[in-house]
């Protein structure tokens, strides 16, 4: 049975007994529309911790005001079903009023390179919004273990330096892609493709599978590699590139000619009016 | 006995044990030349926790590129004593580098009036670095009850706005500004001042305190009661008036011609090169 909350103190009387007899408490910040990616974050907390909450927060700040705030889906009842059969206990849903108290905030926000490249060059705020509503998160729930997909591989990059730099004291668990069988990587946004743009979208995934063989084949140079990449998108006509870019890892240091492993080879590409992104670590 | 740790993986592994055994943690953050008003804070925290860690780290961050970092007294085998004396038993002294791990640094900001009026007006990134050390000071010791001195009024606002949007799991417990038997209140940089200097600075509380008797008596015009703190200080040849403002609390909200109770009257006046700030709340 999954219990649905939508008040910060109704949750914490509820977890606070519980890590008072020392439960471990996982939590798993998402924006609903849940999909196998995300059952498979929440089955992994499951799995490592005594209890798992999964908050369900279309986070406004970190929506540009180009962006797709108000279409972007809301599906509650069905998410509380993904959540059950992936093994989750509590669905924290709160209000945006419940989360943004104060009409003056509180923000959190990185310096340098992070949040500057590949997403942040486009979506400037983006990040700021994203750091500032897992902090919020982070102080509500106390959890031992969270949990984020390798799909924001930026956003991974970002918590990582933030739960660094502000001492949270927890686990940072980060879950591979999960993929449909075409390859094309699970987000809430597929939703918004037409049949024939889905089916062109798979394009991301073969040319970053190819980027990766090339690497372990000896291509190390990242005008080449990008080039190549950039290639196979373009081939697809439904394609509009907004980058493809390789930065060292962790922390998305700036890479002269050659590309060091580990790397975060990473794109986004719209397919009509749906902004999609892919990645993948060269190593 | 004093324990004096040095790093936050240390700090940890104290309190994590003591913390699983149920045990309540408060947390006195300072700048170290700890005196009366420190003092107070941590018998404060000691009477009413079972553990009172007190942290000695001169903030960088909070400093102005003019201002006194250089200067700043730094005086731990004194504070030592002093947190003994006053029944503090973990004193946190972490290096700058500790407390910033990384070179692009992750920042907790606050936006609107409260911190642009007042000392946010001549340190504008003043409010920034008190909000990202006490953050980071937070996480790290994870305590039940955190101590401040209302003598930075300002700052204590600051922090009861950050608590409250980032949902900080403790309670703020402000303790009332302790004065010299002169009046004036106590600092750290107090001990920049010469003694006739020293001397002078009573003026001070005498104007703040003429204030209150002033506002009880009926006086409630802003103006008025600014305009009479403004000649009492001017009177003292050796101050040079910064600002006398007065705004409503909580949260530092804009007042117009009439004083509501409870409202927050500041001041910041430099004697020779020492900045003091005093203030007192009309209720």
């Amino acid at each position: 049975m999954v219990q649905c909350v939508h008040s910060v103190q109704e949750l914490r009387n509820i977890l606070k007994p519980l890590k008072a007899a020392g439960k471990t408490v996982g939590l798993v910040p998402t924006m609903g529309a849940l999909h196998q990616g995300h059952a498979t974050l929440i089955a992994t907390s499951a799995k490592e911790n005594d209890i798992t909450v999964v908050s369900v927060f279309v986070n406004p700040t970190q929506f540009g005001p180009t962006e797709d705030f108000d279409a972007y889906p809301r599906t509650l009842d069905s998410d509380l079903k993904v959540v059950k059969n992936a093994g989750g206990d509590i669905v924290f849903a709160p209000s945006p009023k419940e989360m943004y108290p104060s009409e003056d905030m509180t923000w959190v926000e990185l310096t340098g390179n992070i949040t500057k490249v590949l997403c942040g060059k486009t979506r400037p705020i983006h990040f700021r919004g994203v750091a500032t509503v897992v902090s919020k998160l982070f102080n509500i729930v106390g959890p031992t273990n969270a949990y984020f997909g390798q799909k924001d591989a930026q956003q991974v990059e970002v918590l990582r330096r933030m739960v660094k730099d502000l001492f949270f004291d927890l686990n940072l668990r980060i879950v591979p892609i999960v993929r449909e069988e075409s390859g094309l990587a699970r987000s809430s946004r597929n939703t918004y493709l037409s049949a024939e743009e889905k089916a062109a979208a798979v394009v991301l995934s073969q040319s970053l599978k190819k980027a990766l063989e090339d690497f372990k084949a000896g291509d190390h140079n990242k005008a080449s590699i990008i080039e190549k990449v950039t290639k196979i998108i373009q081939a697809q006509p439904l394609s509009d590139i907004e980058y493809v870019e390789c930065y060292g890892l962790p922390g998305l240091s700036e890479l002269k000619d050659e590309i060091t492993a580990p790397s975060l080879l990473a794109l986004a590409v719209r397919f009509g009016n749906t902004r999609l992104i892919d990645n993948i670590i060269l190593e």
